[in-house]
């Protein structure tokens, strides 16, 4: 998996023994690693994301990202004689719900280098069929973090924060599940923007400001966070230009740095929360994972904002939060090579749920 | 398939049945049509070719492609319910030999789009394995057009050029095949330049000029053509700035404007002819097709520069020359759900033969 904030490859070899339920074979995540992107991977993704290129530049992009999942698999010490097939999400560079998404890292020459096979490309399916492309782990939430009498939110706060809501009991057929709006990434882009810094640490940073009205209401009221479900979004919305333009209006150079972290942080809470209220009222357990989980003051202001909720990270349901997408694709390859769709249309909005991906075959 | 020459798509229905020589089914062309792009895809095509281009350009085509082959498929009144698989090329917007490749039309858009499995972007892996990811067509040229006792070339003229070289009884893995240089490519461009016309009808402005041997030197010093295969080209080193340059610098104005086409139409009889003479010297028959065979002019030439041969059409031998390679990526696509390795490492030069290509599976 790699995710919206371009930082490297999360790997989660996963074994997945059927049991009577097809839906929800036994989970035994066997090794995880974390690999960081190259220098040049990092950089040649982030120019693709910002400019305009020469095509080769993105012919050499798509070919370097599977030279780079090869290295990570190595890197993870896995015994590809022991893998059946390999699942990648592939970086996301261009995504627009419902008319076309891109995902850089070329499958066809993974498979070759790794000789195994590789299922990717999991998003255009969905939006050919008119879906939003996304999100879809839900599927994978349904059927491992769902309840049979509890009201649950999956909530997984990584470059954008998405929910999954699982009411107890329910078919994957009447899942509701979407983008919340940004999770780290402008949390990342305002701490960059005002202390040159990729991250803030444990939420230190945030912790230390003042929330500004004015800020914060200019950003909430971005459209995207008044519209209903199905919805999806990314960095073409949620851009440093976007964060940029707003800090710029309304903040004044000389208030403190620190609140503008603290009110981007309040966003982010507050964007999730507000979306769980008017979604799923009778919610009483979030689930919480991806790399927001360490902002402790991101998630202090969550629980604060959805009263009535206990807050886990996922790692206490036996899926690692920092892994969780990671895990959650290759459910979705599993199924993929088991012939299961993973699209939930009540989710995409797509006409139809389908196989996703292709699997290239690399013998 | 969609060549270099970015005018259409070509739509082959071929029934495989198996015999037992497992390389070598009974094929049925059972339908054909050739179906233009679309205004918009053929502009984005040669857009994406030309500049610089942000990511969402690049993803737009990309689906766009999709949804053109889907179309074509369509207006070939193809049954859809009679088909198992639809292979397609893609339409190549970067190659690099050994470095990377890129052919965009989505094939997972597309089998979600006509719900039957796609085989799509048959080059990569070749390329990952050090290959040239090209050609491809010799599998096919040696399973359907070799001979027990005749030295045979197949020569396909698209807007590269390329040679298959079939001796009698070989094995597959001695087979020699590699691009010989510009096919239509650079007449096309010759003519758009000097006449605003998008091809030489019939060879008959080439006709009707005289040989310049400075230009045709300058062109023919070009040293792709020395170098020994495997190789292969294509519009990145044979553009329209390869072409306008060298007229530029070695045609006089005032000279006739037909003298350009004369040459540029000698330099690909040459450079066809050459190759063969160094290669493949028993050969007594040539078998050619592709867009190339209507230039009556270009043929001629390649006659008069190969004593001792024969030209035939492969209509001859049952291949329409004008879907050739239609036919041709329709039995790779078939190769490839049979679970048959389709590259020649002796052709692309790559470390080992693969399975080409992705299977994304539509339903």
């Amino acid at each position: 998996m790699t995710g919206t904030s371009v930082d490297g490859i999360d790997v989660a070899l996963c074994a997945f023994r059927p049991t009577d339920d097809v839906d929800r074979p036994t989970l035994d995540v066997e090794r995880t690693a974390m690999v960081p992107f190259s220098d040049e991977a990092r950089d040649g993704i982030e120019s693709v994301l910002a400019g305009s290129h020469p095509i080769s530049d993105v012919s050499r992009l798509h070919t370097r990202l599977a030279h780079e999942y090869a290295r990570a698999i190595y890197e993870a010490s896995i015994d590809l004689d022991y893998v059946d097939v390999v699942s990648i999400h592939g970086q996301t560079v261009w995504h627009a719900p419902q008319h076309h998404t891109l995902q850089l890292g070329s499958g066809t020459t993974l498979a070759a280098l790794i000789r195994r096979p590789v299922v990717y490309d999991v998003r255009s399916a969905d939006v050919a069929l008119g879906g939003q492309g996304a999100p879809l782990v839900p599927i994978f939430d349904w059927a491992m973090l769902s309840h049979p009498q509890e009201h649950r939110v999956a909530l997984n706060i990584g470059g954008m924060a998405n929910v999954t809501i699982l009411a107890p009991g329910q078919p994957t057929t009447s899942v509701r599940a979407f983008d919340t709006g940004p999770g780290n990434a402008m949390i990342d882009e305002a701490t960059r923007l005002m202390f040159g810094k990729r991250y803030d640490t444990n939420g230190e940073i945030g912790r230390a400001g003042v929330l500004r009205t004015a800020l914060f209401s200019a950003m909430a009221a971005e459209p995207y966070f008044a519209e209903d479900p199905p919805k999806s979004t990314g960095r073409e919305l949620f851009s440093r230009e976007w964060l940029s333009k707003l800090v710029t209006a309304h903040h004044h150079p000389s208030a403190p740095s620190e609140d503008v972290i603290t009110t981007v942080t309040e966003l982010t809470a507050w964007s999730v929360a507000n979306h769980v209220r008017r979604y799923a009222p009778h919610t009483t357990r979030i689930i919480a994972s991806g790399g927001g989980v360490h902002n402790r003051f991101l998630m202090e202001r969550i629980a604060a904002l959805c009263e009535g909720c206990t807050i886990d990270v996922s790692d206490v349901h036996g899926i690692s939060s920092d892994l969780k997408e990671a895990i959650a694709f290759a459910y979705l390859g599993w199924r993929t090579v088991m012939g299961l769709p993973s699209t939930i249309p009540s989710v995409t909005g797509a006409q139809r749920a389908t196989i996703v991906g292709a699997i290239a075959l690399g013998s």
